[in-house]
């Protein structure tokens, strides 16, 4: 199938005008150049389904592009043209129009159709237009991806909820309800801290669970707590700034908080949580800007920050002037007694930027979390968040904040409290049951997942052997700042139910590697 | 309200024991502490809804870091606190358990509460446990905060569509049936690219509309263009990097590409678009790593970007190994001809990275947008996105999907396509009738806003004796690079009635400088 054009310079009005009345193929000149649409570009493209007009205007700027069409230059009459590649006549039109559009062709007093004197040399080698490059014309930045490696099979490690259990048809309602409102302005630009029904539900729950006597004026919603965590990294670090980190710990937030190139420096975590004597003696040696922890149920090792060293580290941030990132992920979730206050509660100093997230109790999909800090380090995260993504989905907010009004949320955690605490014992049965020798376990105090020291095993070993099999495991080294391997392993339990992880436990004792099994 | 503590050292065992079966108050020590909750704080408190156990931690916590309370000393027993606060004991008890979890209480022998022997020695001040702290604890980094400051009033310049309109019904649907659908990992953890259903349906509208050769694979949804551009920012710029921008131009976007600390160096705009040739020595001065232009309605002057300058961009782009960055936000909404394909259907070189939006055919609240870029971009963009929210809300990303699939989103630009070019012409109209001499405008070739000169008047007098009344108008300055004063204002007319803007400007004309009036 091809196009003939007419050479430069060619008497062409007469011919253009004899043309136009006629149906049937022109003379070919024998200067004349002719663009190829081939069966298999044709075939290409009817895989991508192009419309056909458009791919009448990429042969054309190609054989402009390659100089096969030069200014000036006269192109067939549209009648001529459509009957040459058996295609209609307004495919044809539509091609010129856009072609003209684009300002690649001209028409000569509504006669003849040229292409444009105006275009510049091209030097560009000759190439397909439409078809995507497949390599990058310039060169990127040398920056660390930060991309960890995709997870390939089951992953146990995950402290998710179980997200079939979410309750989906009220939520599905909420959002109805909200859309259906009188107020169109929801999905339009709003408020960038988030909808201000949310921000209230919010503060209303962490007052009447959090011990923080806040507002909606000291909420800003989030897309999750990553985002909120990104937004502090931002606010709070230039680059070469000191952050401490936990040692075993959250690597997403070392990522957000490290993004801005902060350096970061870990600290040991024991039974009673970060090591608050070590972080003041790494106080002493460099100017700290801000710890990242999470105290109530430390990830990943689920203990709590004692109190002891909740009271040391709040005074030492007031002394040292170094901002406390608090990580309050999973609170809700708690089995034994009451949950412990964050230390957001007893701040005195304006030192705590607390982080808190939906991900947990409702769905991560849904990308809720939430920032409470000091009013003029929320202002410039709330300035942050501007040129990042400008706003949340307030049609969404709006609708979660009626699940809060409703209690119906407040009711969801109820029910998996108890669900979650069973899937706790039942993974701890499934355990004592399967790998009595391996893994030992304590009963974590809440959270959706354990932490359990591994002996008798030849660890990497055992995990290669699961990770074989579609079960991927987290180790210790996971989790290690600096990849250390540590005997320890994690295992979510929330997201399944008991006999789901009955089963997934005794598969992963059938993995265990000869030396390992009893 | 107070409540009463024993001295550390007086002899408890006894008298706790006796006092454990009464009911009645405690006789108070001579050195007894006590804590106050006084009428302010209780009011305070029941106006942010604490519940009573969390008064009583907070100021039982008060008193240990007042240092009233000394490790060691006694508590008083529950039925006793109970009685003397006029609460229920299991306010009490709950408030106990709460501050044993923590750790600041411990029982001895199951007899009497203690405050723990492990606390370290305070030296905060004194200072209530519960109040938000007003002031930062630590010193921020100083960074620009890039937060513009807020429109007070009905903006008028905006290029948003009428979110009145939209298809709110069939968007509640569509996501009432993806939530009830058999999918319910799709509020949990996905595909951090974006719903491969969207991505999908965006690629075929890209290949029938656009002229992009593209498939699922091409496509990362982003949280709006905005993100798009945050994204390309972090993963093209380094700090010290040059990015041409359009001299007249989108703030947002600046925003987010210099927000590495790139160096942003404005290029003028003229009747064509984007000066390439200006843009071209710029390229011989300076390593240039990236362009930002909107070639199709350049932003806010709604020209179009002609033949011999695309030619010469990409060419020029491709031979100093740049990036272009395009903006295509709202190539849906042309009402003379056909839309001009975006520079990206014409990249052989793999320089351009194209950005879409679907604020402008839907509805700006949804936040949904999209790059297609050449694929190693693509990935540093997707792993940057892993720690800024991890992932889009996929249950919307479907919801939309179905409304692409179903040609529902189609349909409505194509209503809202008449609407918008009917209310051009009735603010073409309106300014006639009511500005004639003062403004001049022609009509735009596209877009949701038009570009207009204004003559005859005290630009900025107008512009203040009009947001005085609450009119903002964004006039020349504001979307100079460099801040220039220059003669045009921009007036949106997508988002309002015909009606609606012949009022607005009949009321912007009377709001004319005297000197301005005819």
């Amino acid at each position: 199938m091809k196009i003939s054009y007419r050479p430069v310079g060619a008497p062409s009005k007469q011919r253009s005008a004899a043309t136009r009345g006629r149906a049937g193929p022109r003379t070919r000149s024998p200067r004349a150049w002719e663009v190829t649409l081939s069966p298999e570009q044709l075939a290409a493209s009817k895989a991508q389904r192009s419309p056909l007009y458009v791919q009448i205007v990429s042969a054309v700027v190609r054989d402009i592009r390659r100089g096969r069409l030069v200014p000036g230059q006269e192109l067939p009459g549209s009648r001529t043209l459509a009957e040459r590649l058996g295609v209609h006549r307004n495919t044809v039109l539509a091609a010129y129009a856009e072609l003209q559009a684009e300002g690649w062709l001209q028409t000569h007093r509504a006669r003849s159709t040229r292409v444009c004197e105006q275009l510049p040399e091209q030097s560009a080698p000759a190439a397909q237009r439409g078809r995507r490059p497949s390599s990058l014309g310039f060169a990127l930045p040398a920056q660390p991806a930060p991309l960890a490696a995709a997870e390939q099979g089951l992953l146990l490690s995950d402290g998710t909820p179980d997200v079939r259990l979410i309750p989906r048809v009220a939520l599905a309602r909420a959002y109805r309800r909200v859309l259906r409102g009188r107020d169109s302005e929801l999905l339009g630009y709003g408020d960038l801290r988030g909808h201000v029904r949310l921000r209230r539900a919010l503060s209303a729950m962490l007052r009447a669970t959090r011990g923080l006597e806040v507002s909606e004026q000291d909420v800003l919603v989030t897309r999750g707590s990553q985002m909120a965590l990104a937004l502090l990294g931002r606010s709070l670090c230039a680059p070469g700034d000191v952050v401490a980190v936990e040692a075993l710990g959250y690597r997403p937030a070392w990522q957000a908080l490290g993004a801005q190139g902060a350096r970061l420096v870990p600290v040991p975590v024991d039974e009673e949580g970060l090591c608050v004597e070590q972080l003041a003696r790494l106080a002493q040696r460099e100017r700290l800007r801000a710890v990242y922890v999470t105290p109530h149920h430390q990830y990943p090792t689920m203990v709590t920050l004692s109190a002891a060293r909740r009271l040391a580290l709040l005074e030492l941030a007031r002394r040292a002037r170094f901002a406390i990132i608090e990580d309050d992920y999973d609170h809700e979730f708690h089995y034994q007694g009451r949950p412990v206050l964050p230390l957001a509660s007893a701040d005195t100093a304006g030192v705590v930027a607390y982080v808190g997230t939906l991900s947990k109790i409702l769905a991560p999909g849904l990308r809720l979390g939430y920032l409470v800090a000091p009013a003029p380090l929320l202002e410039r995260c709330a300035a942050e968040r501007a040129w990042l993504d400008r706003q949340g989905d307030l049609a969404l907010e709006c609708a979660v904040a009626e699940l809060l009004e409703d209690g119906e949320l407040q009711r969801h955690v109820g029910r998996m409290r108890r669900i979650y605490r069973a899937r706790r014992d039942a993974l701890l049965a499934a355990l004592e049951r399967h790998l009595p020798e391996v893994v030992q376990a304590r009963p974590p105090p809440g959270g959706m997942a354990l932490w359990a020291r591994v002996r008798n095993v030849e660890l990497d070993a055992w995990l290669a052997r699961a990770a074989a099999q579609g079960l991927v495991l987290w180790s210790g080294r996971d989790f290690s700042f600096e990849a250390q391997p540590a005997p320890y392993v994690r295992f979510g339990f929330a997201r399944r139910s008991a006999e789901e992880t009955a089963r997934l436990i005794a598969r992963l004792a059938r993995l265990l590697p000869a030396a390992g099994r009893r």
